[in-house]
């Protein structure tokens, strides 16, 4: 992530440890006083349907212990957990998370206690865009949507300078209506936008219509490319319910860009210039945002955790000198 | 508006002069220290197309010697103005009003010379949002939708707690797109939500396909209520692009509740009834708002007005003690 000898990306600050669970794999590390990311580790997120919270903050601990011992001479003073699903992020409460299993999970609480340490609990695509919006693509911008397009779509908004978690349920870009004689979602609605233009569905989809079994929306985009008819309705499908629905967000919300990241935004100009033209090409006075390839990559999740565990030393730092 | 007796609407505070300046109207009024609306008139608006905001800041000044004539003993301290379009509250720019023909028009400054007095200035839909939600039906919640649905269809956001404004273009929900393939808007695009379900579409629509020349929706919702099919068909339409474009606006922000007024709301159950059920179908594991008829009706904008104005005078009465 950094080399041994650059300063970290997250700049100066207070020694934190950080976790960023995800469905598959969780990722952990230590940032130094000087914001290197230090001993960063990939580990498969446990899976227990009898405790599926207690499994995995069980394998917090032991990571916490692991990095410690690995890295003596850093001494955290604060936890950044972030996870996937619905969060209330004031409560510390993992509402749901269909991938890990738990409801109204008391993660925070938990973490607290089998680390010792104070725990910034967090919704993983809110600590990326928090992250891009710090460090990052959305720099600068004070009304920004930061989408993560890969198997799913997500989003994380900042509106005003400040994230927007709608009480955790804010964001479900992916979840919102795109075709209401479209497929059924995962998530028990008709025609989620996540049903045609996430780079799962648009293999999915091209896996179904052309009998071709491809592994990845890259594929498809390469056969659109060669020509190929039923590769260019699915792959354009994809980008016109794309524009279609940031359209719509452009008329409610008026951002002044909109961060693209996940698997699907390395598609680069294939990607952003059919959408940045139709989604122009379907406003009128409305204001028109930025289209940005997002900056940090794979690691906005972990390098948001990590400043949100920091905010959380800085304000207890600042309420025990009070 | 309120009896003499009575105590305001808007409780006790400094006295200010309000204006809600709409493309035909303009309401204006003294509010009391006891939060008495005062004086109430309605003054149709000047259109001047060689100076549109010359005019109406002009009759703004001649208003206010009027009220102030009329009231002796009101002294306001501070003037509210309210215009529709999209406005920069921040720079106090109106930067474009398709019904009253400005463009980067500097109302605040203009309205400070002609009056005297310091001057709050906004949007007329963000005045009536804010005031549902610091006086009616959006009291008490944090993340929160007020929509006006009547000749157009307009809506204003409170995120957080916050009115959020988007630089001035947020809250265009009328012009958010119901249908790629509908028909061209007066806005320039294509197939926006108030080409199907305001109740000038609503009327417009029925008397095109129908050749029965109705005055408002309320006719229309009538004759669906007798079994006629065209009318039944228009309104249902209406319902559900309402229904769809609510839902991604649930899925993105999750408000705790949508207020929804204006002409059309004053169908009641007609329209409340078959909007939440076509909602709740369209939605799956998404914070489910509460549909809530607004309560200020037609006077929202200018108490929200008053309310801005207020605010300006205590910001200065602060500053003044520093």
């Amino acid at each position: 992530m950094t080399s041994a000898d650059a300063p970290g990306p997250l700049g100066s600050g207070t020694p934190v440890l950080a976790f960023d669970v995800g469905g598959t794999d969780t990722k952990s590390a230590l940032i130094g006083a000087d914001g290197r990311v230090l001993g960063l580790r990939r580990t498969p997120t446990p899976l227990d349907p009898a405790d599926p919270a207690g499994a995995v903050v069980t394998s917090i601990g032991a990571l916490t212990r692991l990095h410690l011992d690995e890295t003596p001479g850093v001494a955290p003073v604060a936890v950044g957990v972030s996870v996937p699903g619905l969060v209330d992020e004031v409560s510390g409460v993992g509402i749901f998370a269909s991938n890990l299993g738990w409801r109204d999970a008391p993660i925070r609480a938990l973490t607290e206690a089998a680390t010792g340490l104070p725990v910034a609990f967090g919704h993983d695509v809110r600590a990326a865009g928090d992250a891009e919006h710090r460090l990052g693509a959305a720099r600068g911008y004070g009304d920004v949507v930061v989408l993560a397009i890969g198997t799913g779509i997500a989003s994380s908004l900042i509106l005003g300078g400040h994230p927007y978690a709608g009480g955790g349920y804010a964001g479900e870009f992916g979840h919102s209506l795109a075709d209401p004689l479209g497929e059924p979602c995962a998530c028990g609605a008709i025609g989620c936008l996540e049903t045609i233009a996430s780079a799962g569905a648009i293999t999915r989809r091209y896996r179904q219509a052309s009998g071709n079994p491809v592994t990845g929306a890259k594929d498809v985009l390469d056969a659109a490319g060669t020509g190929d008819p039923v590769a260019r309705r699915v792959w354009n499908d994809a980008v016109e319910s794309l524009a279609q629905a940031l359209a719509r967000v452009v008329a409610n919300l008026a951002p002044e860009a909109i961060i693209i990241g996940g698997g699907l935004a390395q598609s680069g100009p294939a990607l952003f210039d059919p959408l940045g033209e139709r989604l122009d090409a379907l406003l009128s006075f409305h204001r028109r945002p930025a289209l940005v390839h997002a900056e940090l990559g794979d690691d906005a999740g972990l390098l948001g955790t990590a400043l949100a565990a920091r905010d959380l030393a800085a304000a207890r730092a600042a309420e025990a000198a009070q």
